[in-house]
């Protein structure tokens, strides 16, 4: 069986992704569709509106066969680093190839530009660094950095955000030599438009801001998602109560900070560079999570980062705990979220091939990568009512989500 | 001015207390009544219903002419570092005497005990050892302790807890040499029926079980507090929204649990000997934080205990952040949180005296011992709304209460 990968966040899973999942087989071949997914935390610093699997099942029913965790030390992380993590679960699973959106649309740019950031590598990191040096945010610099060394050509233009994290994984890629073709998808909105396509497709970013703004799904919204997205979206709130948004976690993040010295703040990931006095001391005045981090915000720390750090803090993840993330030449583990019999089938015949173990619950929680995933879920059922806590964490002890198609 | 102090916590203050404070004044024939207060959270490891500086106010309406704050390292504690903590906060400001509630209601009682005692020690010592090697809990064992060195006769019974308290109190004195009366008043409910007393009496703990259990103020429990007390309890409800009871805080209490490792409870105060386990393993299957605490009591650990061992998880206490409380000969500061025109001139005159700074508000909170103030104040107040927790927090930022009679 042949495999594909995907790297995702469904949060949540809508019209566009179902497109990509069905343009992903055809540009690839493959038979068995795999998708990488940040877990209950998301890769710009936010809580998932529903839970991975919740998420899970979404995907599954879109023609996902298999879904694998992003560990959390890779998925509230900056490209580079989710990057990372994403390439090397699909490369412990085998995939022949991993499918990306971006842009520019044309793989053969991405590794053209990847000859040529190698030619010019020391530039560009020089480049990086005086702008950093300047107080210039990371992304800002980048983008400077590679519009200086040429990699901001009409084509492959790195200062578009679907392009940055391709290039990403084409590097993961190809710095790694890892049996594994870059592919790509171009996102245009006209490009979808091409397709007979039941439904609209819409940006994550309005759905997901209409969904929480309205905490109900008229029907032009349910039109932009699968219908077992709506569903899940529906059962999730009702069971649980919520659909998580960053206020619903504004008090118990206040008290954590508030209760905690400017050393212990500096010892939590993502607080860099004197960020901890800052923190506690907008923490009295804030009015809101939103308020809270433009009372930190400057132009060196870009909103998305600034919410990494929180979602860090909330967590408690220090700095000492992302070491192997950042260190190992691999992941450590791959967890199992769902699969279908296809999924399931192909599973089967890799397993005995993986360098690391498949898990598929948390129930041995032992390796200090595992606290990791068993703190973030905590964290993020922090919010429920104490019996639903408990019903809802409870699902990361039992097997893992099986869709019969 | 003669001063005599008092060791209270008054959680609310009640008609008991008038009636100590009158029979304290008489005893001592001092015209200043100091009272050493715990703050926001209490000896038996609770919260107070309401803060301490709407207990201030009831106790300043009462007779008591100045309130300073037993400080958190001291509150929260067993009755040796409690009695440590208050007893020398007052000798700070120079009572020459201090006065307690007890059983026995004779201090000559306590003083040849405390001979017998220091005669005794090392057998009291490995008595006490012994216990605790077998699993008794503290209290259990100390009761047996002193009843084998013969402080359990009739007159001077240290298993009666407020005689064990009282003779912490006279060990702190004693054992320091401080120029410090001890002096005591017969605690007996067919005592206190004996005066003219306006209202009933009942326990403290009475009132606040129905206080809690009822969330508001009937006539009869009206009658067992001063007038004061009951408008300071009705406004701090109208203002803050609660009376502060510990299921209110069990929600951030679980999730700070769940989100800190085994080895990062472990350097809590008061989680020793693997309870860190026991705490971790309980947490999902808590319902409410009464629930919490049975499942983790043995015969090892008093439910008090456990509860102090919970506050100091709420305010991120640790066994590090207790050396100095611990190894200090004297407290490090005194903190003011009310007084009388009475008090104000008796502390003038003390003032040039004191060796320790006199603190009236958290405004320059540079010493770790307010780090530790600080802290406390903000894990108090995290239940309140978000604007209520900064009203609130900054009554810490402002001078005492003044009460003019």
């Amino acid at each position: 069986m042949k495999a594909c990968g995907l790297i995702v966040e469904y949060n949540p899973f809508h019209n566009g992704h179902a497109y990509h999942i069905q343009e992903s087989k055809k540009t690839s071949g493959a038979n068995c569709m795999i998708a990488v997914m940040s877990g209950n935390f998301l890769q710009r610093g936010e809580p998932a509106i529903i839970d991975k699997f919740y998420r899970t099942r979404a995907a599954l029913s879109a023609g996902i066969d298999i879904v694998l965790e992003l560990p959390y030390a890779y998925a509230v992380q900056s490209s580079d680093l989710f990057a990372k993590g994403s390439v090397h679960t699909l490369n412990e699973v085998g995939v022949s190839s991993i499918c990306f959106g971006s842009e520019s649309g044309d793989e053969s740019h991405f590794i053209e530009g990847y000859q040529l950031y190698t030619i010019r590598e020391k530039v560009f990191k020089k480049i990086l660094k005086e702008q950093l040096a300047k107080g210039t945010s990371f992304p800002e610099a980048s983008r400077i950095a590679y519009q200086e060394i040429g990699l901001a050509a009409s084509e492959m233009d790195l200062t578009r955000p679907n392009n940055i994290l391709g290039f990403s994984y084409v590097k993961a890629i190809l710095n790694n030599n890892l049996p594994i073709d870059p592919l790509t998808i171009k996102r245009t909105k006209s490009n979808y438009h091409d397709q007979s396509f039941s439904g609209s497709i819409a940006s994550a970013t309005s759905i997901r801001k209409e969904l929480l703004a309205e905490g109900t799904i008229n029907p032009d919204l349910a039109d932009t998602m699968p219908a077992e997205t709506v569903s899940q979206l529906k059962s999730y709130k009702q069971r649980s109560g919520v659909w998580h948004a960053w206020e619903l976690y504004f008090p118990i993040l206040k008290y954590r900070v508030k209760t905690m010295s400017a050393n212990e703040l500096a010892a939590i990931h993502g607080v860099d560079e004197g960020l901890e006095n800052r923190i506690k001391k907008t923490a009295d005045e804030a009015n809101s999570f939103t308020d809270w981090v433009g009372r930190i915000k400057t132009k060196r720390y870009t909103w998305t980062r600034l919410q990494r750090m929180f979602v860090h803090i909330l967590t408690n993840t220090k700095k000492t705990d992302l070491e192997a993330a950042k260190n190992n030449p691999s992941v450590s583990f791959v967890r199992l979220l769902g699969m279908t019999e296809t999924g399931q089938s192909y599973l089967s015949s890799q397993k005995k091939k993986m360098n690391v173990p498949l898990i598929s619950n948390l129930n041995k929680s032992t390796s200090p990568m595992l606290y990791m995933e068993e703190r973030a879920t905590n964290a993020y059922y922090s919010v429920l009512e104490n019996d639903m806590q408990k019903t809802f964490h409870d699902r990361e002890l039992e097997p893992p989500v099986i869709f019969n198609t």
